[in-house]
């Protein structure tokens, strides 16, 4: 069984991965193939949809990097972990945290919620 | 459209309820028929599931209360409340957080997260 730490792992480094066949790799790492992603900003399903919010996020904020907040925890297939995304050396700018729903060691859903976002 | 502090303060308050009769009002105000509720500790389904959770902490916990703590989020029909548990006139023994789906309103699903406990 894929211990919660690796399965968050696993998320955050599809996140941050920029080269697309690397990402491919690591979204089936990370998701199956019928993930469901949602959160309050933008929604996606599949490796194809995780991808192409990924994409969006990483051309929007080229400098940030996304890292694991704390430790994950969870529950029978419930995981929940949490995440700051900022300047690689710098103060997170973002902050959320993330319930998922686990299938054979992979994220099968999805639901973000934001912690810390800059006033608009 | 229920707002989500409302949602939650059902939630809340059928929680904090031990007489049957008006708890099985407050239980069809907070959740649908068919909820589902899940946590590290306990799961149960449907009202009477519902009701034989709460009666079970209620007996273990006879002069504690929830409150709701900060403020409920969400997006679409997904809801994140956080609580706390503990006597009245005290310090929380412990909190938590809880991640629903809402139909029409009400709870249909509920996982719920431990956000602190005492050391066992």
């Amino acid at each position: 069984m894929t211990d919660l730490k690796t399965i968050a792992g696993n998320y955050i480094a599809a996140w941050n991965e920029a080269a697309p066949s690397a990402r491919e790799a690591l979204l089936s790492r990370a998701f199956t193939a019928d993930i469901r992603y949602r959160d309050p900003i933008m929604q996606g399903e599949g490796h194809d949809g995780i991808a192409a919010l990924i994409d969006g996020v990483q051309q929007q904020f080229s400098d940030f990097r996304f890292s694991l907040r704390g430790e994950p925890d969870g529950f029978g297939d419930a995981i929940r972990f949490s995440w700051s995304f900022g300047p690689a050396d710098g103060a997170s700018v973002f902050e959320g945290t993330d319930i998922g729903v686990i299938e054979n060691g992979r994220l099968k859903s999805v639901t973000g919620f934001l912690d810390k976002a800059p006033a608009q």
